[in-house]
């Protein structure tokens, strides 16, 4: 894989033709003598095109500024190519043609930043098409030698290449997921916002281990003890006092021992919230929403989906939609002992995940696997109008808990009730049980586990490389 | 101001036209007799209209479901106003057209939700040109009676205001204003976008005090002490190793002792980094920002900002550029005593800030007042690349602090050597300083404050009205 990178990057294209520098119109002329950081800069910024821009655009000189990626004699000739955050282009220099700005590229270490006038030469064989033959050459920041190669870094070990991450996110592979996530969290804000969701922003502090104390980062807030938020859900449930229908994505924490490839303890989660709807409407926004994204990022990032060696599954338009009892008796058939009221784990439901193949729902979860606030269903009290959504990955991996989700409680009178069957005391709930005195209205929502769906969605093995900078009981640093 | 909110809400139209129910086509008939709310929920999901489409279309029959906001009689007739999440809509019964719907919607409390079949009425002089004869009316979830009616909430003291957050924000100017900050947050987003600038998720739990410890949090992560992050600054200076142009738009957290309507301790921050920036091109980008941002608002948003009553200030295409030293002589002018090299604070900037009227930017400061990240001005080392933007806000106000940034350091030596002399040690910086190792671009960025954005924009006196639950050392509930 790291050998394939490498074969892909580099291409070397030996000159065929000469380049009549006459007609390269300079913008402005760029005098090596004398030339300081300082002179140089300004003149950079000016000048300075994307490598994007070079590989599309009609131009016979080139201005671009970036690392060099790779460099590769044959001859006397060097084949280097640069990459900036746009793309990447090759250059060419012959030792005949500048023996002086030979030895210099030569000598400059891989993953410096530099900055290159070259003639613009179109060229099949070249990557992008087009190859830059260098007129002059600046090293704006020299990077010292790197103690591992950036192509090795691909197949080194997690703790590595997270001490390199600053390198790491330069490999191809890294940046294309980041941009890919990046992209991902676009089109589920536009998707939002045409369904007619207003963005919100709920506090990530909060004063009161309300959603069950033990997954919670305890922090000092000026003398008190404080928390850090694991949802926006009491919050989100509020702003329904304001807005119709509401969503945010944002970080959350949860104070939970797993050290597993789908465990974040700061995680990036979409919650959505709105008023009236009901639990087929929380189905069909998630249905709507994960075949948005897809159409999107098939449309638009074809190119970098490509990259990574990914093809987004075919998702039928309706996902599947077991109940709780019938995944227990499924279960159960198999061999799996799990008592009708206990919680599923994705070990447990890896067998169905890989006979169902397409993203299904789970609905109808009894009470006492759910979080306080979820209402019960009014025509069998046992379960409740709640669901999850899980992705199969294949054979071998366990299926994706995706996102969990459904009705709530309005009624203040079943929502203490509820709680008192928990031995929680309604009073340590304050403003959140007396907001269901004034006119709450009945309402739905879902959490969406962000860095999950990125990786569902690119197939990734392990959370931890859907995100710049993961954060779980080993990962603090970076 | 709670009086003319009363007034701009209540307009009784008394009927003078005759509504011929034969004309209205009834989607679907809903029968009162032993209708319960589990019968009810799915007809009312079915049929409900938003109200902002009542207003809109053309329809003889509406569906709509919302809070009862007002209600007034005159003689026997009895004008409610229903709000929902899109608009607020007139509707009005006659005892003697329906006796028990009379004194049933006579008795259900305020702020109660509510399901109401009406025939649409156009009347000029009713709000949004249209009133609704209640054929239907459904008690969804009855309110407790306010124990501030909604109208006096405007005008009570913050902590009453606060403790009943869940039904400030159903108030029109804090709905419009938490509505705009939605859209101000789509519309940064959109430029940093068209910009070529990738979002990015950067960590809020960070490992060691780096920028300044006094003002972290300190939490406990899994045993070992960690920080809540102030700002992404060293997070998004590693990722432009991926990318050219990158943004975040996330919440930090500080804790300054200040209860002051400029400070929040947990904020949210627009941050943006980029490769071979300068200076000059981190003012002009945020010159053109804030000018998209009033296009935007003026042309899409007019009708919220005319709720607010605000209009955004005509602003010049470039802000004022003043140098620090200037303004340390004006303000010695002006008899405010203030060292060179000391910081200056909004309250000595008081003067010059009436003075220049428009937002202006504060350049070449000292490096004793900025972190070590700031570039040193290669031609003046005392004074760094930095700006910081401030906004006037009138006579008696105090400006705002918007936004501060520069060029930052991207050589080794000279950040090492920048540690150093402010007693720091380059060693417990680990990755970040190994980082500038490894040809390291010139880049710059900014941080802008978006609450007070928000607050600049639209003109809000005290910063926790710019969001919904605000966190200082006072708050830390809801």
């Amino acid at each position: 894989s790291a050998l394939q990178e490498l074969k892909d990057t580099i291409k070397p294209v030996i000159a065929t033709q000469k380049v009549s520098m006459e007609k390269i119109e300079v913008k402005e002329k760029i005098t090596p003598e004398k030339e300081t950081i300082e002179t140089l800069l300004p003149r950079v910024r000016s000048l300075r095109m994307h490598i994007s821009d070079v590989l599309e655009k009609d131009l016979d000189i080139a201005y671009i500024a970036g690392w060099i990626e790779s460099k590769m004699k044959i001859g006397k000739i060097i084949f280097a190519i640069i990459r900036d955050g746009t793309g990447r282009i090759q250059t060419v220099i012959k030792k005949q043609d500048n023996e002086e700005l030979y030895h210099h590229i030569e000598e400059t270490p891989l993953e410096s930043f530099v900055f290159i006038v070259g003639a613009v030469r179109r060229d099949e064989r070249a990557p992008g098409g087009k190859e830059l033959k260098i007129q002059e050459y600046y090293v704006i920041s020299k990077s010292s030698e790197l103690k591992v190669p950036l192509i090795q870094l691909g197949t080194s070990s997690l703790p590595v290449r997270l001490h390199y991450r600053y390198l790491d996110i330069r490999r191809r592979t890294m940046r294309t997921v980041l941009y890919l996530r990046s992209r991902i969290t676009h089109y589920v804000r536009e998707f939002f916002m045409k369904e007619g969701f207003t963005e919100i922003h709920t506090p990530k502090i909060i004063g009161t281990a309300t959603e069950g104390g033990a997954e919670l980062f305890p922090l000092l807030y000026y003398g008190r003890e404080a928390f850090l938020a694991q949802s926006p859900q009491l919050y989100k449930q509020m702003a329904l006092n304001a807005f119709e229908r509401v969503f945010e994505i944002s970080a959350y924490f949860r104070a939970q021992p797993y050290d597993t490839p789908r465990h974040l303890s700061e995680f990036w989660s979409i919650d959505a919230e709105a008023v009236l709807f009901g639990l087929d409407d929380l189905l069909e926004t998630l249905e709507k929403l994960i075949h948005y994204i897809k159409k999107k990022l098939e449309k638009n990032e074809s190119q970098h989906l490509k990259t990574l060696n990914v093809s987004i599954p075919k998702l039928p338009e309706k996902f599947p939609r077991l109940t709780y009892s019938e995944i227990i008796e499924q279960l159960t058939n198999e061999g799996v002992s799990i008592k009708w009221g206990d919680d599923l784990s994705a070990e447990a439901l890896h067998h169905i995940a890989n006979e169902v193949k397409s993203p299904f729902f789970i609905i109808e979860w009894p009470a006492t696997v759910r979080a306080f606030y979820y209402r019960p269903d009014p025509y069998n009290p046992k379960v409740t109008r709640s669901f999850d959504l899980m992705w199969p990955t294949g054979h071998k991996s366990l299926p994706i808990e995706l996102s969990s989700g459904g009705e709530r409680i309005n009624d203040i009178e079943i929502l203490k009730r509820n709680l008192q069957e928990r031995g929680l005391f309604p009073e340590s709930y304050g403003w959140y049980i007396e907001m269901f005195k004034y006119g709450m209205p009945p309402h739905a929502g879902f959490g969406l586990g962000l860095d999950r769906l990125v990786q569902a969605i690119l197939a990734i093995p392990n959370i931890v490389d859907t995100i710049m900078c993961p954060r779980n009981p080993k990962y603090l640093v970076p």
